[in-house]
Formats: structure tokens, C-alpha cells, sequence
């Protein structure tokens, strides 16, 4: 197996040279050319209409009115059902979302470049907390906000990035793991420090005070806001990892709500699915595991990189918030995601741990020799389309996906 | 001994029902109306110029020509020897400040109001790291920053907190203890809070982008803003607890870079002084022991109500900083003031620790029993003028004060 090892180093080493850099915010269509009228853009592996979960189907009605492409929500739908969208993945063209994930031609993304590699990719803004598109919500408020972004927020921020010549992201994220941050599902201390990056280039920037406010206002009231930059962060990270011959390392974890998916560097692009698993976690007042949609978003890149669950060390408010347990035994969940990573980031380290690094590199032998799948932590979705966010919790990657990895490795290196 | 332990409880829930708002910006005259041309309030218990410090001499004689009352460094030195200038304590005026802590009439003062109890208190701006007044520094750069504190900052902040009707302190402190703060040498989390609260507010109300765009970066570039915004807020918690009869609980905790000082709630306004002790640390690149100034600042305020080196369980990348040791054990600090304290803070607490709250109200019959002293997490000012920060440490309050302290209130109850 020493071609593996070896595979396994590159892809390591590959990780740790990145330099992700948040340079810019552009409508999607301007960032990715392949986008075109009546096509969506979806979080996790493939998945047509038909199969598509209840919060996924509500994002892509409210998207579908939002561009314009269909009068109301009902038409939307039958518009769907008669397979008059296109579907595809995010990761197919460079980009990431989170839950539903949607990415269609006029919303702003924002762009990290992986400075180390020439590598882009792309993640819309994160719209907030409550009655979002991301969760299923695509109501008149939800689609408002959708035009805020686009028009207002999206512009101001480009503005800004463009003036300081990006943010370099590695820092932010160091120093957010200092912050109880494991940048999945807390995000407080780097959605503070990517305000103090850019506030005072916004404001250089602007010419209307009252739009500047209210732009200010909506960065600084979301506590999750950095959740959408961490995950084009990781986009822009792995990419170069991608297809390295013999490396049992992943390079993609994602979920589009009904099925689970994974892409492994040695087999290149393939995915390899299994049905995602139901979150084990704490539900908002009023609501329970009979609301809760199964697993969902391109979000659980940020685990590919070492963050998320395998950072929860960092996060001990974390452990409470997704019922994992109490918070003193946070740590758990970092040293038991050792047994299945390549090796530690000597640049993303925990204080409680003694500056420990993250464990960095899922290597899928590993997985399937401990039966120790990765640990994610997620929001939960309603299941119906329209409602939103219900609580948060801890859910594992199934086990399907890295022995049907494993066995296509071997088969592709010859060892079968 | 009954009567003590009630008189304590007074005191304990005194300052757990404190409700601080930072409300306001004003000029220190505005704010303090005794004070007048000359006369300088500084850090710590009383002091005259002839037992003064290096830092303190130093920054007495830069705020003397940024007040206007000598020309040149030179003269001022002149005229503080001759007893042309009049010395007051901080605390004697409601007023608190870093380091030196120089207070003088045209400085602007953040206003905290306890609205529990009606009180006020003032703390000037942080001025952020290098070469700065509160640490020595005296020179036409550190006067020109205070000038621009004066006439942008201040009032560009004060418009901001009067638009927001203040901004609530006790919840940033309660999230601040999830981010890795201690609030004494580790303020980025409260700081970048404080920003996210105060940013918008800053805008809508700003005539002048490009002035906005410099208050915005100064906030955001400075990771011990919110220290003396949490100085404030302990001088605010605490007043309302002096002069309780027969309470053994501490005050206020302040040092001069001579004497070390302490209040005791049932001896009243009496200082229990005794030489102050030098930090034990680390030290900038280029400094050592050797350039250290002995413990400075009425910054041990935040140490009065629990947080500083009390709170270090929260903030173990504080620990390294400080040269306090391993990380993995800054919950040993933590532990070992709950020994000479008269309880547990509810609303701030600590998630590492499985959400214990932080060691609150300071008892000197414990500190005198047990032999524990205070831990204070503080930085070090190089001991000539003019210089600044040389590095960061743990200090101990000196047993001595406690232990006149606590003879003073045996004499007053009656049992000596």
C-alpha cells in the first residue's frame, strides 16, 4: 500500500499549501458561464424532481419565482414535475451551498481563490437565520431578501473585497478556532472577524449611508454568516486534491437531503451515494424528529478540511447546542476523528488541545478498518417546504459510501 | 460570624442584579464635573509625583501638553515636580482607566450605567497597542491619537450608542466567556461583539465617509477595545457594593505601578495598600524582565468580578500568552479562585467547565485563610517613559492588603 501512503502525503501536503482568499462577489452567472436560464444549481450529488426531498422542492419553486421563471410558487412546481429545470450539482461547477444549496444565474456568489493554486470557487451569502430559502422557506420575504442580497449587499461586499484586495481566509479560521468556533455550526467569532475585515472598506466604499447601515446591520446580526465563506473556503481547498492517482483521501462529503455522497482524490469524480442518515440532535421549541428532513447541504465540506465535528474541541458551546453530550467532552469527537484523518494542521490548532491541529484528510481505509464514519454537524430542516430551520444536531456520514469507495480504489489501482 | 456571610450574600447579589448598558461618549468634564484644569486622575490608589513610576511620569507629562498646560515634555516634568499639577485617584471620581489611566477634562469617557442601580461610571477609550499612553508613551503620535479619540472617535460613538439607547454589556460578556475571553488580556471576541453592535449605528448616523471608514477600521484593528469598556463595567457592577456593613468582599482592585490597592465593601472608602508586585510573564522580542515596571492600571477591576485571571478557563490561549502555562490547564486558575470566593456568577459561565460560572465576589477572610491571593492576568509596561508594552503576565495581589484589610474590619465589627 505504499503507493497509497504516498498518494495520501500529496493530497495532505496539497491541503496545507492552499491559500484561499476571499477576492470578490459577482452574480453567479458572471462566475460560472455554464449557467443559463431555467438551470439549478443543488447541494449534494445528483438528484432529479422526483426524488428531491420536501425542503428541497420548496427552495426550487421559490427560486424558480425569484429568477422569474415562473409566476407563482404552484406553477413553479409544475414546471418542475414536467422537467422544464435542469438540475445539477454544485460541485459540478466549482461551487458549494449549504442545505438546499440552490445556485442559479442572478444570485451573488462570493469567490475564494486558492491563491497557492490558481483555483476558484463559489458560495452565495448567507441570508440569516428564520424563514431562508437554504431550509426550504421561499415565501415573499424569503425571495425579498434574495433581491437584497443581489442588489445591495452583494455589490457592497464586492466593493469592499476589491478595495482590500481580498481577505485571506487561513488566518480568520485560526483564529476563530481560538473563538469557539468550529465554523459548521458556530461561526460567532470569524462572522465577527470577517465584519472587522471588511466594515471600514464598506463604508469607504459606499455612497449611501442608509444602504451601508442596513448592510452593516444584516453581516453583523448573523451569527452564521462566515458558514457560506468557510464552505467555499474548503471548495477552494480541495479542489486541487481532486484526482490524485492511488490517494485514498476524500475530497468531497455532501448531502442533497435524500442521498449522501462522497468523492474520493484516487477515483476522481465519481460519487458514491448511500441514503443520508437522519441527525441526531436538539430540536427548536415546538418542534420534533417527526418534523426533521434528513441530512442536507454541501456544508460538511468544512469536515473534508478538518473543521465541523472533527474541530469540536475548539467548540465546546458547540457539544450542547447539536446534543452531543456535555461540553467538557467536546474533545472526544476531535480525538476519535484522528483514527480516520491522514494527519494534524499545524496551522488550524486548538487551544484546549495544547494546540493540537484539526484532524486533516479522510482517509477511507481508515473509515472502513475502524468502522468510525465522520462526524458532521448540522442544521435540521423541516421536511415539509416553506418552514425552515428546527434544530441542529450531530449526524454521521454512512458507512455505504466509503466501502463503495474503498472497493472502487482497489479496483481502480488493480488490488481488487 | 453570621453577620458577615449575610452581608456578603448583600453584596453577591448585589452584583449579580447589576444591569451595565454602555449608554454614552462624552467629554471627561462632561461626565465628572470636578475635575478642572491641572488636575489629573490616574490608575491605582492615591500617589504623589515624587513615588510615581516611569510609565506613570511618562504619560503625566504627554497628557499635560495634549491638555495644553505645559509646551513641551520638558516643562511639564518641571511642573509636575514643582505640585503645579493636583493627583487624584480614578476611583474617586467613579472613573477607571488602564495602565497609567490618566483621566483629564477634554479626554472623551465612555458612560456605563448600571441600570439596576442608577450608578455611572467612565472609563476612557482604549487607545490600542504599540506605543500608547496608558503604557508610558508620550510623543507627538500617542498625543495626535488622542486628539483624533477626542474629536472623531468619540463623538462618532457617542451618536451611535445614544441612536441604540446603549448597548446591553452583560450579555457580550456572557458570550465573550464562549469565545476564548477573559476580558482582561483577551478582549477579541467582546471586541469584535462591540463592533457588530455598534457598526451599523455608526453609519446611519455618520456625515462623513471616509472619517466613518477610519473610526471603523480603529475598532476593528484593535482586539483589546472592549477592555476598557469591561473595566467600566466592573467599576459599574461594583459600586453599588461599597459600604455594605460587615461585608468582606472586595470592591475594587487597582494599582498605581507603586502600591497596590484594594477596597473592601464594610470598611467603606478606605485603600488597603502594600507595594505592588512584579509580573511574572512573557516579554516582546528585544525586552526582558530587566525593562519590566512593577503591576499597573485599575484594570483588575475586571479580576473584582470574576473575570480576568478568574475567568481563565475560559480563555486558554490567554494562559500561553501570560506564560501561565499548558492550556489544557487554565481551568486550574479558574478552580483555584472558587476557593476564595463568595460564589458562582449564573449568567456568566463557562463552557469548558460545563457551564460553571465564573468565581465571583472576593472574600478576604478566604484569601487570608487559604493564602490564595487574587490571580490577575495583566500586560507589562517598560519601566521608563515613553516606551510601552513589553510584554504580558500573571500577577498576585500582595497578601499584605488583604490581611490589614481584614484586621480593619474586624476592628470596625467589633471583634478584634
Amino acid at each position: 500500500m505504499h503507493a497509497i501512503d504516498t498518494a495520501n502525503e500529496q493530497a495532505f501536503q496539497r491541503m496545507l499549501a492552499g491559500d484561499p482568499v476571499l477576492i470578490d462577489v459577482v452574480p453567479a452567472a458572471d462566475a460560472i458561464p455554464q449557467l443559463k436560464e431555467r438551470m439549478i444549481l443543488h447541494a449534494g450529488p445528483p438528484v432529479e424532481w422526483n426524488r428531491m426531498c420536501g425542503p428541497m422542492r420548496g427552495a426550487i419553486m421559490g427560486v424558480a419565482v425569484f429568477e422569474g421563471w415562473a409566476p407563482n410558487l404552484d406553477v413553479a412546481a409544475d414546471m418542475a414535475a414536467a422537467g422544464e429545470f435542469e438540475f445539477h450539482p454544485n460541485h459540478h461547477f466549482d461551487a458549494v451551498g449549504p442545505m438546499t444549496g440552490l445556485t442559479t444565474l442572478t444570485q451573488p456568489v462570493m469567490i475564494v481563490e486558492n491563491r497557492a493554486f490558481g483555483n476558484r470557487s463559489y458560495c452565495t451569502i448567507n441570508e440569516g437565520l428564520g424563514k431562508v430559502m437554504r431550509f426550504g422557506g421561499n415565501d415573499e420575504e424569503v425571495r425579498a431578501r434574495l433581491a437584497w442580497l443581489r442588489d445591495v449587499l452583494g455589490p457592497s461586499m464586492a466593493a469592499a473585497l476589491r478595495e482590500l484586495d481580498g481577505v485571506a481566509l487561513k488566518p480568520i479560521v485560526a483564529r476563530g478556532l481560538t473563538m469557539g468556533d468550529e465554523m459548521h455550526q458556530r461561526n460567532v467569532g470569524c462572522s465577527g472577524l470577517t465584519l472587522r475585515a471588511i466594515a471600514s472598506s464598506m463604508a469607504s466604499t459606499s455612497s449611501d449611508s442608509a444602504e451601508l447601515a442596513r448592510a452593516l446591520a444584516f453581516i453583523a446580526s448573523n451569527d452564521q454568516f462566515f458558514l457560506n465563506i468557510a464552505m467555499a473556503l474548503g471548495k477552494a481547498l480541495m479542489d486541487p486534491v481532486r484526482d490524485i492517482e492511488n490517494s485514498s483521501i476524500v475530497t468531497a462529503m455532501c448531502r442533497n437531503g435524500t442521498d449522501f455522497g462522497i468523492r474520493v482524490s484516487g477515483t476522481g469524480d465519481q460519487w458514491f451515494t448511500a441514503p443520508v442518515e437522519m441527525p441526531e440532535g436538539l430540536y427548536f421549541p415546538g418542534y420534533s424528529e417527526a418534523d426533521a428532513n434528513p441530512d442536507m447541504g454541501d456544508s460538511t465540506i468544512v469536515e473534508t478540511i478538518g473543521l465541523g465535528g472533527f474541530a469540536m474541541a475548539a467548540a465546546p458551546a458547540v457539544a450542547g447546542f447539536v446534543g452531543a453530550g456535555a461540553a467538557s467532552e467536546a474533545a472526544n469527537f476531535t480525538r476519535s476523528m484522528r483514527e480516520i484523518t491522514h494527519g494534524e494542521n499545524p496551522e488550524w490548532t486548538i487551544p484546549a488541545l495544547d494546540y493540537a491541529g484539526v484532524p486533516t484528510g479522510i482517509d477511507i481505509r481508515y473509515v472502513v478498518e475502524t468502522g468510525l464514519v465522520p462526524t458532521i454537524n448540522t442544521g435540521i430542516a423541516h421536511k415539509e417546504p416553506g418552514i425552515g430551520q428546527v434544530g441542529a444536531g450531530v449526524v454521521r456520514a454512512p458507512m455505504a459510501c466509503f466501502e463503495a469507495a474503498l472497493k472502487a480504489l482497489a479496483q481502480e489501482i488493480g488490488v481488487s
